[in-house]
């Protein structure tokens, strides 16, 4: 049993986190804190746990926290993640942070992106980029994970194989993402407001997402070079759920068979992905609630057109597999847990 | 370990429970059928279970899966279950019958609401209406459970101790319910048509609903004397939920606190059942994919009206304690297990 | 062509006036005000006019606006339309109110329920309550109407003919309302942040939400004496529309043909109000964008069952017969046009 | 006046047209044909018209037909719209197909897509594409016009300027468009059903869409070459309108100014595309129930990236500037009347 505490657990994500907890054999939650809410019970925040978790938030005093908890997760607004992971790992704590304080190597390109200074390069430097089909054996041995966005979870599922492989131009991807609503977390705005995001459609901060640098980020690290995408994020009605639809232009011919044994044979055995038999499409109604993925492919070649285009469409539940999922999976990982353990419950359906 | 079998299984309900036996200890699925999915895989009709389950639907032959299982979930339309469930019983086996066909103890009645007679009469007075804050013990030594219907349960559970104490006027209750569409089944129609569903509020069968006589029969019971409520379903546009708005006249004056306490009082124990503090009310969010029935109390007394009216509110998940999870409660209480066993996952929240 | 401005343009009501008046031949808007979006152009504030109106949005500097317009729709928040409407009224202009500030003829009662003094007594006395279908007469002399709320719109309307002809007990009324989320104004909130607010169903403020002393007023009227109601308003995940649903005990036996001539009689020549045939109930879809109210009705008589419930089912979208349609309704009335003009688009379907 | 008659007026399509034209001065409804409701009246098929339209639905019996109306709209299903276009051009009437049976001028590619041969060739090679903002003095002339389909209409509205200039690498582009579910037809089906196509988004028939042929057509045409363009179509939970976000490879540098100035010359006069200001991108919402399209522009280039990528959003309501709308401007231009008529209104907002 590993005793966990979560900081900033009255956002969706740590809501999410103490939803799969409830499941999780080998957990323990010992803590769980809210600035704004501390002293209240759990069931306030999150009516769903009334009579399933008897919890009350309490404020973030570390000293204390220490000394019931050895594994911390942080769901803590960016930049304020940072010192605190950092005064736990001194109090040798192991700590998967969900925001993005760690998640960009280059302190530069944290500094430009989210405008400040990183404060920690050291620590950045041993932090782990928690992608588990990508870096599960660093995981597995890291005190310090950054769990990856949301975005780059749903993006990168569906690139590796390809950049694995080498098998498509690294500047020719395009990946055009649709968020339901609960990726913009739980703070009331204007444009989550009910009536103004029902009934809508929309792209936002095309290029200019803060999730895109993660992502080129990890595509560079494969192709060993640095690369550049271009990443369209748009908000669609829905509470749950990632659609990517990635565009990439193969280095060769392809054709889908291939494409399909490529992406087969890079997931063999990964037990959270999962790809779609030739003209099957992913949706994200199948994935939500679960920490799955779904993979579909397509290769888009007309008889006489030069170039064909690959188009791989993946679907998550940004909160389980973009989020609070894969931050179990890691803390799995971490603690030489069973990968799965307590992150097999079937999604909604419908 | 009970070896289960769900017949008619490709449904919501019959989705519902594969779903909840994923998380149950003590259930083997032995088998599920489906006329027009027999040979399928069940992810091809559940895609949230791909990797999840590993299960081929079969049709149904009684004689083959008698051999294979010892409880019978029947997820199949009403009149049809009827035979299903008498040869069942016939070759010993214990059945759950999720349709209708056994929930009204009253041929006549049956008859009157189904069109066609009820041809095992001698079974039906045997069965057992599945409502386990009602009837328990009943449920403990059946051998044949009538689930209740989705709209009964919210009703009745908000109901039961105002009737169980004779506080209120038993000829004065209305109840307002409000369902999602999950409700209306699986089968595409004009008025689920996602254009002509969403963003529509919509009342139907006002006082001629299937699910008014089992409500009846009920409260009929408990008041010793035959009663008649008035039930307006509507359709509102959600996945999972129902909200029922109950009013009811008191015989004597009661006031919030009064009837706070009488409901504690009542449900007190119960695992499912959580009567919320007073001035907050329920919300179906807050329930999805739980088990739970959440209840909240207002008593209507302006100061110079004469008679208050009590206002309650209930809400379920309709696949959940409507059905699927309701009817695994019933199997836990048949065979002998921890009532609670396998359902107390939390609802999605949001 | 009547010069008209609306104060308090950038919520849902202001838009929707906008929205209207593009298709009335003899409205000239002169000025539109917002506080926070003084000196924008009106299509930032509602992107659905971009093209359409040529508008800059400006402070509300009454005497500058006198010099404009002759006619003042007041879309303010509550208590702040008070003085307004005072100082327009005695500069000779006419105004609608569309706030709750003159709705309640008891200055008492409005200090109640809003907690402040009422500050123009006087001027509330000479307010006429602008329902055309109940007070067509004095609406059409009046210089200052009061626009009623969205739930008392639906509400009445559904309640005018029984209590007209005395055939219903006043106290037995029962308003169970389900409003979209349009309703609750333009100001982002947790309970209105989609994903809190999305497939989610609730009851809120049940016996105690502003709109029942409005109700409350206008039935006392037709019953000449004081009447209690109990009104429960919901939320559903709709952007707009109203269903209300209202019960009702007949003082002597009443049967649906009987009840519909009731309704198709008192509404003889209504433009707006359109009683459905027997068997047909009310959709908010229906309705949608149009100053339509549709009604529904049901005798709710078991065979056995002494008094029978008379279930009426009205349907309107709130911004519009429940806000700015009827507004531009009661200025047809005001200025002599034809009660129709500009207010005969279809709504949307689907 | 116009006398016109609508065949196949049961769908969306046809409500949609019945809609806009209650506010057209210059049309006579003549008649409305549906095969299944023939007798009924018409708010019996659209509850959004009752009192506002009084019109029986007749079969469709063109002799007769072609008595009291001069110009058609076929609102019928593919294949089934042809030998009816040919019998009224044969009676000398107009005619405006919203099929795709006059879209795909080479017979060949109709047979290939649509698999059936095109049994009227001659009447093909007559009949005009009516995008009016890429052949508006043809549509003028014109007897018969092919109304665009939704997706095409977004498409196309996003590439016109960019390859009426040359602009961008012809075998570059790529369509991601997401679409609301009216967009699939009136007829329910499973994938449409609301508890499954609710809080879902998914990819479909990626590559192998019907309407790709078509977008592929006109953009050859502009391009003096047989483009191929990849098109990936998804289904988003809302009732109407879609999102094309559009990408192409610039043929030289360009910026963000430049490209704006470019689709601002373009469209300079156009009534119904609107190019948002430069940080602005579109939403569904801001154009539901009007025929405007809102176009927003993004260069994507980062500092060392050596090819740019272009990003057109563009959003349309499906129903309107994708088919009914659309159809209404043609109309416009073929009776010579001001080709903005009846289509003014502004859209719905929330």
């Amino acid at each position: 049993m590993v005793k966990v505490a979560i900081l900033g657990a009255s956002g969706y994500t740590g809501g999410e986190l103490l939803r799969l907890f409830s499941g999780h054999p080998k957990v323990e939650i010992a803590a769980a804190t809210s600035e704004q809410s501390a002293g209240k019970p759990i069931d306030a925040v999150f009516p769903n746990l009334k009579g399933r978790l008897s919890l009350t938030l309490e404020p973030m005093d570390l000293d204390l926290l220490s000394e019931k908890a050895d594994l911390f997760f942080l769901a803590l607004p960016h930049t304020t993640a940072m010192p605190v992971a950092s005064r736990l790992i001194e109090k040798k704590k192991k700590v998967i942070d969900l925001s993005a304080d760690f998640r960009l190597k280059d302190p530069k390109t944290y500094e430009s992106w989210y405008k400040t200074p990183h404060r920690y390069p050291d620590l950045l430097a041993r932090a782990c980029y928690g992608l588990p089909e990508l870096h599960r054996s660093a995981i597995k041995s890291a005190r310090l994970v950054a769990n990856p966005g949301c975005y780059p979870t749903g993006a990168l599922l569906g690139l590796l194989p390809l950049f694995a492989k080498s098998r498509v131009d690294p500047g020719s991807v395009i990946i055009d993402a649709k968020s339901g609503l609960s990726g913009a977390g739980r703070s009331p705005a204007q444009a989550y407001h009910f009536p103004e995001a029902n009934e809508a459609v929309s792209a936002y901060n095309i290029g200019r997402h803060r999730h895109l640098p993660e992502i080129e980020q990890e595509l560079s690290g494969l192709a060993r070079k640095k690369i550049l995408v271009t990443f369209s994020p748009h908000l669609v009605p829905i509470n749950r759920g990632i659609l990517s639809t990635i565009y990439a232009r193969p280095k060769k011919t392809i054709d889908t068979a291939e494409a399909m044994e490529l992406f087969k044979d890079y997931y063999k055995g990964e037990p959270f992905v999962h790809v779609l038999p030739p003209g099957e499409l992913p949706n994200t109604r199948n994935v939500q609630g679960s920490n799955d993925c779904h993979i579909g492919l397509v290769v888009d070649r007309h008889a006489d057109r030069k170039a064909a285009t690959l188009v791989i469409v993946t679907a998550i539940d940004n909160l389980v597999k973009g989020a609070a999922g894969q931050a179990i999976q890691n803390m799995n990982l971490m603690m030489g847990y069973e990968e799965t353990l307590g992150l097999t419950a079937p999604g909604l359906f419908p």
